[in-house]
């Protein structure tokens, strides 16, 4: 199935494998006029690059940009923008024994039984050098929505059991950590507990968190097109993700309706706000002009050095040790992702809203 | 925008208010062949009914729902299913007061920011009565997954901190408690509990899950329409629902990778199997061919009876007592709405799934 | 497959069978604001009632539309307007003949084939009364658009070989002649030409046209979403059409580019316009602000009362007299048809121009 | 507005510009498991290539295809097939001065009314060019039909007024005359009075047929998705089309319905059969079983030597003389695009139709 867009008018499809020639992503429906460059797109995927810290892996990946349509004499022309990064580190020998069996927690198995072969070469389509293209499009919808005066931003909220503590955010953190955790002291502890596991060649999990300010009231539609829906569809589409929670998230489970509730407010200048913010800037699917936050729940790196159990393709029990260079977590690298899905998903019905009234319409038409 | 549809081959579309004429939905996609009639409906429709403890509404609403069209001599054409309930009891003079203000933790604030106005009797669009549809929707999607050996089922796991004993599950607890706890200890404690809040004129959350057995390995795509993430879209889509997970869902963030990866095995009969399920039974947004878990968590019903701080629609600042009948905790009666959408979303992505190989389109076409 | 939808934001699902329940339609996504009632709606209805010539089929069929959903207080919510006719007068016993053989022109062997059975009663899903729904849907995306200053209008341009003078149209002819003529003299010839037909026992084909007025120049996309190509779409989709036309049609492909282009002036207040228009106010296909034409020719009705060769579905050659009332010509009642499939396509591209441009977004969302 | 996509199950998105860095196409949904090579599809764009005969354009283009992804070991996996044609020999001075002006019969206004500005050279987005991606998908959509024996030939019916006769029919005059008309003796006449037309400084229209063979009956969806109506759409889409025609097309108009019924028969081996096929193979939008056929009409090349009255775009009126080099006549080239987007319209259709019948999802998945 045509499974690779997402979005209904500023529509993405990614391609691409880890060893395959290049992976890239086609951007269509992006307004015409936006100023747009490589320089632009290369700083996101910079910001999921692997080999920049003890904590990733030590494999080179360059991923250079290259915009092959849609933008003419620096700005977007509203048709098709393609951009493609091409591989060039990727030796499809380190990979050749995985071809035969199924590593836990991977899609190997899952593939082969759904298309009855797979491009077993560094995971084919379900590694995560797949998300390049997420990401490319995504820096072109966050410099958009900058434009509109809305901020998105993603950060690692912990990993195992230590948690950033957002009272000493530091946005200088969040970009420059390798664990992009916004807070030095939780890094600190984090990378440090990182090291272990991987010394006892174990992986670990961890939960990131995008938050969304300056967002407009009124985004989203009802019913199954809630802001709230497509932000599960897409943070849940990035892999090793297991849950998604919008505002306080599962908490809300335990409470009462007393608590939970955000009492309206309106300020002495005539503006409406909330008194708390439990719901995350979403009521009824649709953005209420508060701050919004979205959280993903990552699992830990499936590819591990210990010794697991499996099976082979010809169904017989097996032991296996994986190879090759695999970050002990995949969080810190998902971050930018995360980011770039909710500013895709948070465009889109940005646009999707603007036909939402009659009055828009004449306005719009001259009427 | 067209918000009220979902679904890609088996396409469902809701319509109507709680206050309107009426509430149905258009079933498009539907194989043909099928045995529906309005019984089947029906017996789901009554799952969702409120008025039968002391824990829920008092309002009575019957729900019957008539089929329109699609089915001919007791079998579904392959041509969309039109279904409608009528209201009859809902009486628009019990809400005629909150048209000019802002419930909080309601979208009275977010339609009016959207549309300009809404429909204000009952919650209107964004009113739970629109599962109405969903329901009606998932009742024919369920009994076409039963023909083919797939059962779907949800329960609520927990409300507040009272938590169901799976250990102690039932089936008959499941269908006949008031809390729709398959557990009928934790039922009765969460019975008392409940009595206890709604004297505190307060409302309480809770966790519901579904468990889907039979599902064959190969069912989802890869990247954008991954199988975990229509779950996510599908469940979070349902009204108050807050978090969605799947298989341990947050769990897994403070997990080793050793610790979390599923090993594969195969038994004597040469049957695959995994010798745990952390993953829920999805790989890669793939289904594995273990059991499928989803789960959402649930905030407490919004209407609560104590005074609330709000808004009105002049923007001044008021306090404000609801009143009419609420349910003090939604959970039980969006039960059924997470098995529907969640049957939904598996039947569309196994009937995607029969074209992603060229040997079945051989098979099918008999070349 | 979900084949019941048409338009991307401006949703339309029709449904329903000749001798089912019911048909209606659930047009999702349309603007709020809009004042709408059921008599807006069965204006257009009437148009496409038969029994009101001696041309037309001798049924009664009342069709009156009931509005479910979507307009509170007179206008349209933003939400699911549901639009349903109960079917009323049709006798089920009159097609019981049918079920077992395939007439010619048809659908009866197709749905078998594709389906297994099929609903035979009067056609069931491919009976002209489907178009019921696509009529409903139709008025209120055309009093929308007359909202914005666009007039689109269809009428009968040629049956057999007797066409339309356009120099003598009568907007009072168009809506009042049993042939849907805009030309009082064609249709007298017309009619006497019917009446002969209907004599032998036969059925006339014909052309119809609808012209759009008032359109802006910029509406449609590029490469597939170009507005000839959903117009095409959703004009061949209407029953018994097997050739579109836009502008001047099939004539382009004898003439030379000096005489087929045309040239573009700017008048003295500084409005643009075309010295001719061959292209019938598309280019590229997106609209130039020129009035558009589509031109639908519509094959004679296969249902005729001489006696015809075919086979039953013991797949054996038989002999059949088709019984029942037919229309012997179908364009005068499809001509509202057109005309509301056109308005559906057109008010569609519209809204989702209006995120076309990075400035149109600064506006609406006050940057 | 996402406009560059199309097919459901089956999905193509083109990208590019005629002037831009390069031109390519995202192929997603087809099946896994099909043999592919770049040969394959060089084999199709080689058939749109200019330059080859005094009838096409003099411009160099060699259009050398690159599979960047979706293929392993030489078979499709079932994720996208990204494919890239590097644009080589285009020469951006050619085309400076068109930046200011608007060619009539072009889409250069339209572009402009749309987007505030656009990529000018060589008509950019809607230059000819941008079906290099259509051509490179419908080639590996006609490679997988033929697996399932259905041959899809597109070929030059008309240009002017002159006709092939298809009683000549040639597979090799199709494939390879300058005018891919499949009569020698046609071509011959085409080309004289081609090279008149040049030497006139002016261009000629033509039609342009396709035809399938062995596509079984069952395959479209009732109401908006008929495959005629999906086929109006595909080639509407292909530049420079104005009308569309299935079957006998708009001859129908004229005829009686006794004349047009084609009487189904069954042979003596028990095979259904029409003795007419004034339907080309689709009755109530769903094949039939016979040879289906699909016209498309198209104008002549709007660029053409002779001085133009136009405007530029300060909406002044002027005189232009198109420079550079162009086709005089579209047809030729456009016959294998004409091609692909027939295979690509039928391969989608049947994917989807895969899942119509219960029957087929028990036997499918092994109940």
């Amino acid at each position: 199935m045509a499974g690779s867009s997402f979005g209904t008018i500023f529509r993405i499809t990614t391609w691409g494998e880890s060893h395959g020639k290049a992976l890239g992503v086609v951007v269509d429906g992006c307004p015409a006029g936006l100023p747009l460059c490589e320089e632009d797109i290369q700083k996101y995927l910079d910001r999921r690059k692997p080999g920049t810290s003890t904590i990733t892996t030590q494999r080179k990946e360059d991923d250079l940009v290259e915009i092959l349509s849609g933008v003419f004499e620096g700005r977007t022309t509203g048709t098709p923008i393609s951009m493609m990064v091409r591989n060039t580190s990727q030796i499809s020998g380190d990979y050749s024994e995985i071809a035969s069996y199924y590593r836990p927690g991977h899609a190997d198995y899952t593939f082969d039984e759904k298309y009855g072969f797979r491009d077993y070469r560094g995971g084919g389509r379900s590694s995560g050098r797949e998300t390049i293209g997420r990401v490319a499009a995504g820096a072109s919808a966050a410099k958009l929505l900058e434009q509109l005066g809305i901020k998105v931003r993603a950060y690692t909220l912990s990993i195992a059991s230590i948690e950033a503590d957002l009272s000493r955010f530091s946005e200088e953190a969040r970009l420059t950590t390798p664990t992009a955790m916004p807070d030095y002291e939780a890094n600190e502890k984090a990378v440090a507990y990182l090291e272990k596991a991987r010394n006892n060649l174990d992986s670990v999990g961890g939960c990131m968190e995008c938050l969304v300010e300056g967002l407009p009231a009124g985004i989203g539609d009802p019913v199954f097109e809630k802001l709230d829906a497509n932000l599960a569809k897409a943070v849940m589409s990035i892999g090793a993700v297991k849950s998604v929670e919008i505002g306080d998230g599962s908490l809300v489970a335990r409470r009462f309706g007393s608590e939970n509730n955000d009492a309206f407010y309106c300020d002495e200048k005539g503006n409406v706000g909330k008194k708390t913010n439990h719901a995350g800037g979403i009521l009824g699917g649709i953005s209420d002009g508060s701050a919004l936050t979205v959280r993903a729940y990552v699992k830990p790196t499936p590819s591990i050095y210990q010794t697991q159990q499996t099976i082979n393709n010809r169904h017989e029990n097996i032991d296996i040790q994986i190879k090759g260079r695999h970050d002990p977590i995949i969080v810190p690298r998902a971050v930018v992702v995360l980011e770039s899905m909710t500013a895709i998903t948070i465009l889109d019905a940005m646009m999707v809203n603007m036909s939402a009234r009659l009055d828009s319409l004449e306005h719009f038409y001259g009427k």
